[in-house]
């Protein structure tokens, strides 16, 4: 059984329903769903509302209303099959009526997995794996790779001069990037749940690590900040203590024990911005997922270097990536890569 | 006045025989040039041949024979109006019976200047700057930069991990980038006059600094190889000592008299090969008019950055670049680069 052409449109306004809610969703999946009419025609849509509120396709069936009786709800995410703080998806389908199941990505949870199994119990056609991939690697990656290894989606990113330094001879590192550059950094922030430092930086470069709008306006939405400071070194006006959004201080070093912590608490994406030893110790520890690098334009033959000890003597153990793209933004070229350790984790 | 149809094209072709002779030619310029017969047909076409050989027009005018006559020159740069090894070409074009001519760049050598101005004088039709700028970025580029600047158009070239590192922490460097981007590496030398290592580059690596063909076999035509090697340092046993190729071994490692030497011996194109501590004098000098990078999908963390101390000590010191193009090549990331110096320095 395959998808139909209204279905396939339907799951891609799912997916890019699913890409509004990215990093406000978690601990849960940030999930797209469209409800059609028997006839075809749109009936409703929703997406994953903040942790504790509905799924998507419960909004989506809230918004279809009577419309969605013998019509076809199309999914991202496998619908689940479980009590969590909200009841189970596939009952929910069930009381409104739905006929007919279509989604992208298997849900790899066990405790919320077979779901499909349960709707095809109760008489609902179901087909699996429609724009698979485009899911898997889009708005529910984060949350994917999570739930597979028990630890959040790292996302590396820094700004460095094509001669790889991160800040010049005196340290001075404002701002090697185009304001373009810059602009796209920070909207990484918008779409994770924590960021992270060492308190190299925070010492370093005082950085208050919040999301402002282009107006400066601080977002409603903060990520937790998070600083790794195991020697009690950052000191107590450090901008990153202030109220303007919740601050964890966790006194390990060590990125599997802090990524640890950070699952626990719901986080499932984290953006690294730490300095070179903080980033060094995540590579070592093989806890870096996607790497966002911008280069500048510009050299300096002098510097911190973006990546400091990693444990790595020789080249045969260099850490392979995979170029995902490579493109120009302002001045800079921005390089998106993913270390081929990640996808041995996605394997595993 | 303007070019016709015809002769646009005919500059076209022009502009691809000069790059075929790019890096054989110095210290002539590497020219193109083009006859067309009275009707707009075809009637020669030739490329400047290795020094004390015939000049593009020459060639091409051999070529046409009495076909030129009446006809038109289209050819990449104004043609010379000295005797040099060879004659003037004002004169030859004028003894074939030519009664157009059309070219690209004003020649700015004081002692060949004024070539429009004889022909103009001879009574025949003369249209300048037509694919001016295709030509002068293109094979004419490393001439016309020697001429305005009286030293060589240096590239330098190097392959680097994504964080900047030229070699692993126990300098292992083979190989860094992939095969398709040490192939593309290897052709630069085909097109150029001269390589320029340190002597640190011979110590480590001991390369040959040879042009071969895809089947090793070593190219008829060999850059001169030149070691920069001001303690006496190198080896009577080092390859690039070899009868392979000319080598010459300056005791200077001052940029500027490397470069004036190599200008004397009619060097008008120089690929630096060499490693982090070259580089770094030649881009404290503002000796690199282009930069190549080979940058690999990898990280390392620690080894030799692929640029030392180049006297820049804080951010608003550091080399500016433009990016002339971004490329994938193989696994890796290819980028070409301009120091904005270098723009300042063909306005002078």
């Amino acid at each position: 059984m395959t998808a139909t052409e209204a279905e396939q449109a339907a799951m891609h306004r799912a997916l890019a329903l699913a890409d509004t809610v990215r990093g406000h969703t978690s601990p849960n999946p940030a999930v797209g769903a469209v409800v059609l009419a028997p006839d075809g025609t749109l009936a409703g849509e929703g997406a994953t509302a903040p942790a504790g509120g509905a799924h998507a396709e419960v909004a989506a069936l809230a918004a279809a209303g009577d419309a969605a009786r013998g019509g076809t709800a199309v999914v991202t995410l496998e619908p689940c099959a479980h009590t969590g703080r909200t009841g189970p998806c596939t009952e929910a389908l069930v009381a409104a009526g739905i006929t007919r199941v279509v989604y992208a990505v298997d849900d790899p949870n066990p405790e919320a997995a077979g779901g499909a199994t349960v709707l095809r119990e109760r008489g609902i056609d179901v087909v699996a794996g429609v724009e698979e991939h485009a899911a898997a690697s889009g708005a529910l990656r984060p949350w994917l790779h999570a739930t597979r290894t028990g630890r959040p989606f790292v996302t590396w990113k820094y700004a460095a001069t094509l001669d790889g330094r991160v800040a010049a001879a005196d340290w001075s590192a404002r701002w090697i990037s185009s304001a373009a550059s810059r602009e796209d950094a920070h909207a990484l922030r918008a779409v994770v749940d924590a960021i992270v430092v060492g308190s190299g930086t925070v010492l370093t470069d005082d950085p208050q690590l919040t999301v402002r709008g282009g107006d400066q306006i601080p977002a409603l939405r903060q990520p937790l900040r998070v600083v790794l400071d195991r020697r009690h070194r950052i000191p107590d006006d450090a901008r990153v203590l202030d109220d303007a959004a919740e601050t964890l201080v966790l006194d390990t070093a060590v990125p599997r024990f802090a990524l640890k912590a950070l699952h626990d608490r719901g986080v499932r994406q984290v953006l690294l911005e730490g300095g070179p030893t903080l980033a060094g110790a995540f590579v070592e520890a093989r806890c870096v997922d996607e790497v966002i690098v911008y280069l500048a334009p510009t050299l300096l033959g002098a510097g911190p270097a973006a990546l400091g000890d990693a444990g790595i003597g020789t080249l045969a153990e260099a850490a392979a990536l995979d170029i995902e793209s490579v493109s120009r933004i302002g001045d800079d070229i921005k390089v998106v890569a993913r270390p081929r350790w990640a996808e041995q984790a996605m394997e595993d």
